[in-house]
C-alpha cells in the first residue's frame, strides 16, 4: 500500500508561489478546461482538522454513516456526531452509503407523515420535490438557451453592421419590415447599416470591404478578449465544453464550485461571447454545462438533493438531458444522450424525470421563439423526397469520412492540448485566444461560408434547394429559365454559382477542420458538435453535390437508371448534408442511438434513419479502429479524472490479488485492531500513514475481518470524543466493539467507536478474476473493496488501483511507439506563471486549501498540495 | 436452510397420472399462461443424473465454470468436466459466471486470431454474429408481423363476407378498383358479397340481417375454437400475452421450449384466428412473443449466444424491441419499451443492438406495407390544430380515469384469474374460450363500434372530422350544408349521426371494460395494449366531443372566450381519443417514457407530447395510488415467477442475517471441508441434503470461507472421476485444495475437485442491509451470496430467500383483509384432468423429466417434480 503514499495528495503548481521546479512524476496535461490534476488525488485526504466546517454545503446532519444505518439503529442512543459521513473536494463518493443515507431519510419522513399535518406536508413536499427540481431546471435550461440564442445572434451580426432603426435588432428582425420580395433582396434593407456604410459612407467598392473586413476582425477580437478574460477572472471552471467534467462528476466525482452559479453566470456570458467571436466552436456542450449548473442550484433548494450525492446526480443527469434538449431541440434524444453518453447511475425514475426535463426546456425555447420559426434549433429540415439503395454507397462513403476525421481530430486535438502544456506558449491563455481568434477572423471573412455563423452554415448546407431559395448553391443552370423549368427538371446541371460554392466549400472544410482542432481546448467556452457538424455538412453537401451532377451527366449508367426516373428528382444534395453531419459528430463523439434520434428529431422522418444510421455506424467502427476513445473519454483520460469506463469491457485474465495493495514489496497493511488499541496508538497509525481508511481485524493474530473506518470519520469522532466526552485521555482504549473490553481497574474509559464502524465492508477474495471486481465497482459505485482469503484480510483495492491497473495493462498491450510518445509527453515539466488574482470565490477556496496544505502537510516529503487550479494555465 | 426443503421439487399435477390429490400449500395460480408453478422451483435440482446429456444445447464444451475461470488456468492440464457449468430448465442463471465465460472464449478466439486465416475469419464471423443475428431477429418479426396483419385483416373480412373475384382480398382490397367515390359508396361494391347476399340472395332485410348475425357467430367461435385446441395441443406455452414470462426469462430464469419454433409457429397462426374471433385482444402483445421466438431461434445459429444464457438475453431484448416496434410502427418506442419494461440487463451495446434490430423490423413490416397506406400502424395520425391550456383539464381528468381503469382492471382480472383455478370453471379452458367468444359475437354485433376490428375502431376514434371523413362520428350539423359551410365554421354543432355514436361508443366501452376483464388469461394469445387503447379511446372520444359542444354552446365562457376564437376549429376530439388511449394503457401497464414516446410516434409531432405526458403520469399516479404494481408484474407474482423486481425499492430495515437461511431454528448449515472429506461422505452429504450448493470451508474447527461448490457440478464431477479415473473409490480423500493433503500410504487415490471450486463466492457480512444485498443481487444478477460474521461462514442468501423475505414484509405491510385474502387463495385445491395426449414436442420433455422424477427423486417425501404444463388448466 506505500505505493500508493506516492500518488497522495497532488502536486500544486500554483501561480501565486511560483513553484515552477517540476516534480517529474506529475502529470500536468490538460485538455479543454483548467488544470485540475485528478490522477493523483482519488481516495487522498486532505484531512484538515476543520473540513466539516459548519458552512459547508456537504455537511450532514445525521452522522453514523448510512452503510451502517442499521448499526446505527443498535446505537441510537449515541449521539451522531457532525461531520461523518461527508466529502472532501475531489474526493470519490461512495454510492450504496449515499443510497442508503437517502432511504435512511426517506424512512425516517415516512413514519413521521402520521404525526401531524405539518409533518403531513413536508412528506409531500419531499415527494414532490424531485419534480419540482427538475421542472425549475428545465425551465430555467429553456430560458438561458433562449436567451443565449438571441444574444448569440444579435452579437454575431453586430460584426456586420448595425440596425439604425433600433441597434438591439439583430439583421434579420431590421429588415423584417421590409417590403422586398426575395430573401436576397431584403437582406439589404436600409435601416441596416454596414460598418462601411456608417463609417465610410459607402456601401460598395474596396475601401467598404476593407473597412467591414477590418471591423468584423475588430469586433471577433474584442469578443474573444472579453471573453477569455471573463473566464479567466471569475471564473475558470466556465470554460471547454464542460462534458468530460460533467461524465466524471456524475460517476461520483466531487468538484466544487464546477456547477456553481458564478460558472452559470460566467459561461452564460462568455458562451455568447464566444460564438459571437466567430471561433469555430459551437455552444452544445456549454448548455449542457448550463443546464447542469441549473440543477445544481436547484438541488440547494430541496434537503433531499442538496445532502446527498447521489441523488443529486439524478437531478444532474435530468439536467444534462434538458441541456441537449434545447441545444438541438431534440428531447427523445436529450434523454438518450444522457443516457448513453453522460450518466452513470441511471434509474427508470431518472429517465421519466429527464423526460420531463428536457420537455419543459423543450418547451419554454419553443415559447422564447428564438429563431422565430417556432422550431428548436435553427437547423430544423424538412426532406420530400425519399433516398434510393444505391445511395448508401456514398452515405457509407460519408461514414468512413466522419470515421477517419473523428480519429484524426482526437489524436491531433489531444497531441496539441498536451503540447499546450509542455510549451512556453500556453502559459500565454489569453494571447492564445486572442490569436485563434484573429486567424481565424482574418481568414474567415474572405469566404462567405466561412464569414456566417457556423449554424446558420450548417442551416444552409441541410436545406434542399426550392424554388425560392436564394442560396449560391442552388444555382442550377436549369434555374436560370424560371422556377417553371426547375420543378419540370430537377435532375439539374449545375450553373458556375455551384462551382463555386463548391470550390469555396472546399476551402471552408480544410478551415474548419484546421481550427476546430486548435480551439478546441481554448480557455473560453467551447462546443464541439458545431463544428463538427459543420464539417460533416460541408463534406456531405459536396459529395451530394457530386453524385447529383454525376446522376445528371451519367443517367445511362446502371446504377442511377435503375433509379433515377427522367423527371424525378433523385438526388437530395440536403440530406447528404445532414448525413455527413451525423456521421462526423458520431466520429468525433462515439456517439450512436442518441446520435440517430437527435438527428432523427431534427427532420421528424422515419425515412432518413437508415441512411443515418449506415453513416453513424461506419463512421463509429471505422473510428474505433484508430481507438476506442471519444473525444470526452480522451480528454478525461488526459486529465487524469478518476473516471472508470462503464463502456469499455475489461479483458484481461488478471486475479484480484495482482491488484491489491500492499503489493508483495509494500510494507503490510495497516489495519486496525478490535478492542486493544489506545486513542494513542490509534492517532499514530493515522499520523504515519495517509491511507484514506482503515480495515478493522480481530487481533493481530487472528486476522479476521470485523469491517471498515474512514480515516476521516475516525479523525472527526476522536477530536468530537476530546472536546464533549470527558475522561478521554491518549491511553484510553478504543474499541468496535458491541461491548467494552474488560479493562483494568485504573484504566482511563474507553473511547467507542463502533458508531463510524462500516459493519458491511465490500469484501471480494483474492482469486476473483479483476474482471468481476471491476464490473462490481461500476455497477454498485464502490470506492474501495477489500480483499480476503479464507476469510483473513489481504489487503485492498480502490478505485484509484483499478484505474492504475487499466493503465498499465493498456501500456503493455497497446503498441511501442504510442506507449513511448505516452510515457515522454505524460511527464512534460510545468511551469511558473504570472501571478495575477483570480476569481473571488475560487481564490478564497485555493488559498484555503493551500495554506491547509502549508499547515498541516508535513508527514512525507512526497506529500503536496492538491491544487484546484492552475493560473498559468488559464 | 430446512425451510428451503419444503420448497424443493415443485409439485406436479399431472395429468397423464392423475396425482389429483391436492397438496394444500402449493401454489397453483396462473394467470395468462399454463401453469408453471415456478415459485417453488429456485435453486432446486432436479438432479437427474444425465441431466449434462451430450445432446442438450445448454451443454458447455469448456467446463470448469467461468467464475473461476483464472483458477482454471491454474489447473489448465486438467481436462474440463463436461457439463459443468450448464442449467437445467426452471433455473436462474449466474449471470456473472455466465458473463465470465464469454470473456474467457473471446479472450480465446483473440488469441486464436493470428494464427490462420481460417481462425481470423471465425474471430470476424464471431464479432459480427452479434449484429446478424439481431438483423434476422428483425427481419423475421418484421415479415411475420406484415403476415399477421395481412391474415387477421382478411380472416376478420371473413367474418362479414368473400371477394367473389378473387378469395384472398379483403374487403378493401376488394373493392379497390372500384369507382365510386365516397367511401361509404366504395365499400358498397358489387364483387364484396356479404355472407347474406350469398347465401339468400338478398342485401337488406331482417332475414339478412339475421344471416349476416349468425355467420359472424359462426366465424368468431370456429377462430376461437380453431385456436385454443391449437394452443392446447401443440403449444401450451403459446397462450397469453407472453411479457410477464418474457420479462421473466430476461430477469435470468430459464423455461425451455417457451421461445421454441413450436411455439412461434402456433403462437403465430393462433393469434391472427384469435384476433379475426373477434376476441376482446390485441396482437401487440403477443408480437413481442413472436419476436423473442425469432431471436432465441436465430441465436442458435450462433454458438456465441446459443452457448451463453446470459449473451442469449441481449439478443431477446433486441428482440422484444423490434416487436414493438412492429407492432406500433415506433422503433424507438420499442427500445425505450424494452430498456423500461422488459430488460433486466441492458447494456449499451444493446441498446444500439436493439435499435438496429426495431429498424430492420419496421422497415421490412413498410415494405410489406399491410395496411395499403405506407405506415406501420393502422392508426397512424396526423393533427394540425393546436391544443389549448384550459384542455389540461380534461386531459388530466382522462389520466385520472386511465389510473382508475388500471387499477381496476389490475384488481379484477387477477381476482378472476385466481378464481379459474378455484373453481371447476378452470378446468375445460376450450369451452370457456368458446364461451367468451360466443358472448363476445352475440354481444358485439348489434353495435357497429364493436363489431369492427379494434383496430379499426381505433383508427376512427383517432381521426380527426375532416371534409372527406364519412364517420358517423363526424355527422355535424353544419355538415349537411356541403364542406364550404364546414371550414368557415369549424366548431360545429353535433348532428344526430353524433348522439347516436355517443350512445354507441358508451355502449361499446362498457362492454369492452367488461370483456377485456374475462378475455385476458385466456388460453389464447392475447395482448392487452389493443383493448386498453380502446377503452381509453372510447372515453376519450366521449369527452372530446363533450368538451367540443361544450365549447360551441358556451363559447362565451370565460375558460372558451380566451382560447376559441370564432371561426377556430378549438377542439380536437380526436387528439383526446389518443390521449385517453395512453391514459388507459400507462394504467394498465405503468409505463411511461416508453409510453409516450410510442404515442408520440403514432403522431409524429412534438406538439401533444405535454397532454399525451400529463395524462400518462396521472394516470401511473392514480394507478400507484391502488397499487404499484402493473398488469405484468400481478401475474409474475400471481404465477410466482421468480423474478426481482428491478423497479421496487426496498424500504425495510432488515439485516443480512435475518434473512439468511439457516435460520435460528434450523440445523446448522451443511458445508464442506477443504480436504478431510470421503467421496462417500461428500456423497452422503449430497444425497442427506437437497441444497443447490455447499461452501467449503477451512477446516471443521475454523470455519473460515475458501469458496463454494454447486451440487450439480459436484455430482457431475464424481460421476466423471468414476467412470474415467482409476482408483477413486468410496474411501477416496476429496480434496478442494491445490496440493493433495498428506495421506497415509496405504490410502487410494484422491480426487482433485478444485476446478469446480469457484473459488471467489460473493460474500456480504451478517450486518450488511438488506437494501444493499438485495441491490447486488439486482445489479450483479447473483443466484446466491454467503453470508459470513468476521470472516466466517454464518449462511447463505438465495434470490428465492429474498423473494419470500419480500413477500413476508409484503403481508405485514398490507392491510389485513388482503392479506387474508392472499392466503386464503394461495392455496387452493388442483384439479385433475382428462388426459389427452398433448404436444410433440413437449410431449417428449415432460415425459422424460417426469421418468427421471420417478426414477431418481426417491430422497425425502416432500420431494417431488416439476411440472411444465399442466393438462387440466389448458
Amino acid at each position: 500500500m506505500e505505493s500508493e503514499q506516492l500518488y497522495h495528495r497532488g502536486y500544486c503548481r500554483n501561480s501565486y508561489n511560483s513553484i515552477a521546479s517540476a516534480s517529474s512524476d506529475e502529470e500536468l496535461l490538460d485538455g479543454a478546461g483548467v488544470i485540475m490534476d485528478f490522477h493523483t488525488t482519488e481516495d487522498d485526504n486532505l484531512l484538515d482538522g476543520d473540513a466539516a466546517s459548519p458552512g459547508s454545503n456537504y455537511a450532514m446532519s445525521n452522522g453514523g454513516g448510512a452503510a451502517s444505518s442499521s448499526t446505527h439503529l443498535l446505537d441510537f442512543l449515541e449521539e451522531p456526531i457532525p461531520g461523518v459521513g461527508t466529502y472532501d473536494d475531489f474526493h470519490t463518493i461512495d454510492w450504496v452509503r449515499e443510497k442508503c443515507k437517502d432511504r435512511e431519510r426517506h424512512r425516517k419522513i415516512n413514519s413521521k407523515k402520521k404525526e401531524s399535518a405539518w409533518e403531513f406536508t413536508k412528506s409531500l413536499y419531499d415527494a414532490w420535490s424531485g419534480w419540482l427540481v427538475v421542472t425549475l431546471t428545465g425551465l430555467a435550461s429553456g430560458a438561458l438557451a433562449g436567451l443565449i440564442d438571441i444574444a448569440a445572434d444579435w452579437m454575431n451580426d453586430i460584426k456586420e453592421g448595425v440596425c439604425l432603426s433600433a441597434m438591439w435588432y439583430n439583421h434579420e428582425q431590421c429588415c423584417w419590415t421590409s417590403n422586398e420580395t426575395t430573401f436576397a433582396e431584403r437582406d439589404k434593407c436600409p435601416q441596416w447599416k454596414s460598418w462601411a456604410e456608417l463609417i465610410l459612407g459607402q456601401a460598395e467598392g474596396p475601401g467598404s470591404y476593407i473597412m467591414n473586413y477590418f471591423m468584423y476582425i475588430y469586433w471577433a477580437l474584442s469578443f474573444a478578449f472579453l471573453a477569455v478574460c471573463l473566464v479567466k477572472v471569475f471564473a475558470p471552471y466556465a470554460c471547454g465544453s464542460g462534458i468530460p467534467e460533467i461524465k466524471t462528476i456524475l460517476s461520483g466525482f466531487i468538484i466544487r464550485g464546477y456547477l456553481g452559479k458564478w460558472t452559470l453566470m460566467i459561461k452564460t456570458i462568455t458562451l455568447v461571447l464566444a460564438v459571437a467571436s466567430g471561433l469555430s466552436l459551437g455552444k452544445e456542450g456549454p448548455l449542457v454545462h448550463v443546464a447542469c449548473c441549473c440543477g445544481n442550484i436547484f438541488s440547494y433548494l430541496f434537503p433531499k438533493y442538496s445532502k446527498n450525492e447521489a441523488k443529486k446526480r439524478e437531478v444532474l443527469s435530468a439536467a444534462s438531458a434538458a441541456g441537449v434538449s434545447v441545444a438541438f431541440g431534440a428531447p427523445i434524444g436529450g434523454v438518450l444522450f444522457s443516457l448513453e453518453e453522460v450518466s452513470y447511475y441511471f434509474p427508470l425514475k431518472t429517465l421519466w424525470r429527464s423526460f420531463f426535463a428536457a420537455l419543459v426546456a423543450a418547451f419554454v425555447l419553443r415559447s422564447i421563439n428564438p429563431f422565430g420559426n417556432s422550431r428548436l434549433v435553427l437547423f430544423y429540415v424538412e426532406y420530400h423526397t425519399p433516398w434510393y439503395l444505391f445511395e448508401l454507397i456514398p452515405f457509407i462513403l460519408l461514414g468512413v469520412f466522419g470515421g477517419l476525421w473523428g480519429a484524426f481530430f482526437i489524436r491531433a486535438n489531444i497531441a496539441w492540448c498536451r503540447r499546450r502544456k509542455s510549451t512556453r506558449f500556453g502559459k500565454y491563455p489569453v494571447l492564445e485566444v486572442i490569436l485563434v481568434a484573429a486567424i481565424t477572423a482574418v481568414v474567415a471573412f474572405p469566404n462567405p461560408y466561412t464569414r456566417q455563423n457556423t449554424s446558420e452554415l450548417i442551416k444552409e448546407l441541410f436545406t434542399d434547394c426550392g424554388p425560392l431559395e436564394s442560396s449560391q448553391l442552388c444555382q442550377y443552370r436549369s434555374h436560370m429559365n424560371g422556377s417553371k423549368a426547375f420543378t419540370d427538371n430537377p435532375n439539374r446541371p449545375a450553373g458556375p454559382g455551384v462551382y463555386a460554392a463548391m470550390w469555396q466549400l472546399c476551402l471552408a472544410l480544410i478551415f474548419k477542420i484546421i481550427m476546430t482542432i486548435f480551439t478546441f481546448g481554448l480557455k473560453v467556452p467551447s462546443g464541439l458538435f458545431i463544428p463538427s457538424m459543420a464539417i460533416g455538412a460541408i463534406a456531405g453537401r459536396i459529395v451530394g453535390i457530386a453524385v447529383e451532377q454525376l446522376a445528371y451527366y451519367h443517367h445511362d449508367w446502371f446504377l442511377f437508371k435503375e433509379w433515377c426516373e427522367v423527371g424525378a428528382d433523385c438526388i437530395t444534395p440536403g440530406l447528404y448534408a445532414m448525413v455527413g453531419a451525423a456521421a462526423c459528430l458520431g466520429g468525433v463523439t462515439r456517439m450512436t442511438v442518441s446520435l440517430v434520434v437527435i438527428v432523427f428529431e431534427l427532420t421528424g422522418g422515419l425515412e432518413y434513419i437508415v441512411p443515418l444510421m449506415a453513416a453513424v455506424m461506419t463512421s463509429k467502427w471505422v473510428g474505433d479502429a484508430f481507438g476506442r476513445e471519444g473525444i470526452y473519454e480522451a480528454h478525461i483520460r488526459l486529465n487524469g479524472y478518476p473516471f472508470l469506463d462503464a463502456k469499455e469491457e475489461f479483458t484481461h485474465t488478471t486475479l484480484a490479488r495482482e491488484v491489491m495493495r500492499p503489493r508483495r514489496s509494500d510494507p503490510p497493511l495497516a489495519v486496525l485492531t478490535q478492542d486493544d488499541l489506545t486513542v494513542e496508538e490509534l492517532q499514530a497509525v493515522i499520523n504515519e500513514t495517509s491511507y484514506n481508511g482503515f480495515p478493522v481485524i480481530v487481533s493481530k493474530e487472528s486476522q479476521r475481518l470485523v469491517g471498515f473506518a474512514l480515516r476521516r470519520d475516525i479523525t472527526i469522532a476522536i477530536e468530537n470524543a476530546r472536546r464533549k466526552q470527558e475522561g478521554i485521555m491518549l491511553n484510553s482504549r478504543v474499541y468496535f466493539t458491541q461491548h467494552a473490553p474488560t479493562l483494568p481497574a485504573d484504566s482511563p474509559r474507553p473511547l467507542k467507536l463502533r458508531s463510524i464502524l462500516d459493519m458491511s465492508p465490500f469484501t471480494v477474495t483474492d482469486h476473483t478474476p479483476m474482471e468481476i471486481v471491476v464490473d462490481i465497482f461500476r455497477k454498485l459505485g464502490l470506492r474501495q473493496c477489500l480483499v480476503t482469503h479464507n476469510g483473513i484480510v489481504l489487503g485492498i483495492i480502490t478505485k484509484k488501483n483499478i484505474l492504475e491497473h487499466l493503465e498499465e495493462l493498456k501500456q503493455h498491450t497497446e503498441p511501442l511507439a504510442t506507449s513511448w510518445y505516452y510515457h515522454k509527453k505524460r511527464y512534460p515539466p510545468s511551469h511558473g506563471s504570472n501571478g495575477k488574482p483570480r476569481s473571488r470565490v475560487h481564490y478564497v477556496q485555493l488559498i484555503r486549501s493551500f495554506q491547509d496544505g502549508q499547515g498541516e502537510g508535513a508527514d512525507g516529503s512526497e506529500e503536496e498540495e492538491v491544487c484546484l487550479l492552475d493560473g498559468s494555465d488559464l
